[in-house]
């Protein structure tokens, strides 16, 4: 889980969803680069955060970063803006959903519902294709050169932007709703 | 969509899954290693294919693809086995749910519902989080050494064995829940 903290493209979007009745976040992200050290390979649950970044990174960053690094794999991981929100009922996650999807974050679904019955809690979970996952080096033995750094480096800052770009999207897609009177507002 | 041919794994998954009254699988692959050339970047879904493995790949093989590269940006990405399963009805899908997220799929979701009542279609994703997405190089030029390569595709190979692993343990989940009767069968 990522929670949301120096985001500040993402909290405009947290207060909007927050302020209807039927929606609540639980967990977000603006989208980062981030640097982790796998004990184990496969097991990235296990990993440790040796870099998080939440705007564009220089290579320098990344490196010194890396000297930080213990026994383990390196990967460096571009991340998608991620969203949870828990919702009141099938429709309005339907419809929290298909906005998400028409503002960019295709990857978006319904990752849980509730088992009481028709105005259950359903878990929608607003993500977007960017995405990079590049293994580096192990043990503290990078394999790749540092111009191949700069390159991936450019890709990651690239998406980073693209998601950005989505976010604002999305908000504007929670406006229409919002001036459409579709869903009832708190207080 | 990815639509299953010479995957042998997934196919025994694929009969037990449509065996059942109310499954049908839409589209499935049990993992690969693929090599695609975008005409510009972050334009994924115009991606041509240069190359596609449902197996351990050698270096050897992956260089021979990238030999007929366009123009454009060189990615290697290492994909989790992906199916996606129309459900009758959303209690239906939420057992093939539960079932793929205990057999290590853990990254599967609801992606829609119908909009029809009760008994509507559910499409349920199964997918895990096994993925490596490595931009390689550019308009023909590598970015990455060759024995970088040695190192990424070890990872790919490594990630697609052990999606193979998942699909055996999904298929056997699949069984417990045939002899449960919890299901309905066909004919």
């Amino acid at each position: 889980m990522r929670i949301g903290g120096a985001d500040e493209e993402i909290a405009g979007i947290i207060e909007r969803i927050n302020s209807f009745d039927d929606f609540f976040t639980t967990s977000s992200c603006s989208g980062r680069i981030v640097l982790i050290c796998l004990p184990e390979i496969g097991a990235k649950r296990e990993a440790k955060f040796i870099g998080k970044w939440h705007r564009a990174v220089a290579k320098e960053e990344v490196l010194e970063a890396i000297k930080s690094s213990e026994k383990g794999e390196i990967w460096l991981l571009s991340q998608s803006p991620i969203l949870h929100v828990s919702c009141r009922g099938l429709e309005k996650a339907k419809t929290l959903l298909r906005i998400a999807i028409q503002s960019g974050f295709k990857y978006s679904s319904i990752k849980a519902i509730a088992n009481s019955k028709d105005n259950g809690k359903v878990v929608v979970e607003i993500v977007s294709t960017e995405r990079m996952d590049v293994p580096l080096g192990k043990d503290g033995v990078m394999f790749c050169s540092e111009s191949y750094m700069d390159f991936i480096l450019s890709k990651g800052n690239f998406m980073l932007e693209r998601g950005k770009g989505k976010l604002k999207r999305f908000y504007y897609g929670l406006k229409e709703v919002e001036e459409n009177l579709f869903l009832g507002r708190k207080g």
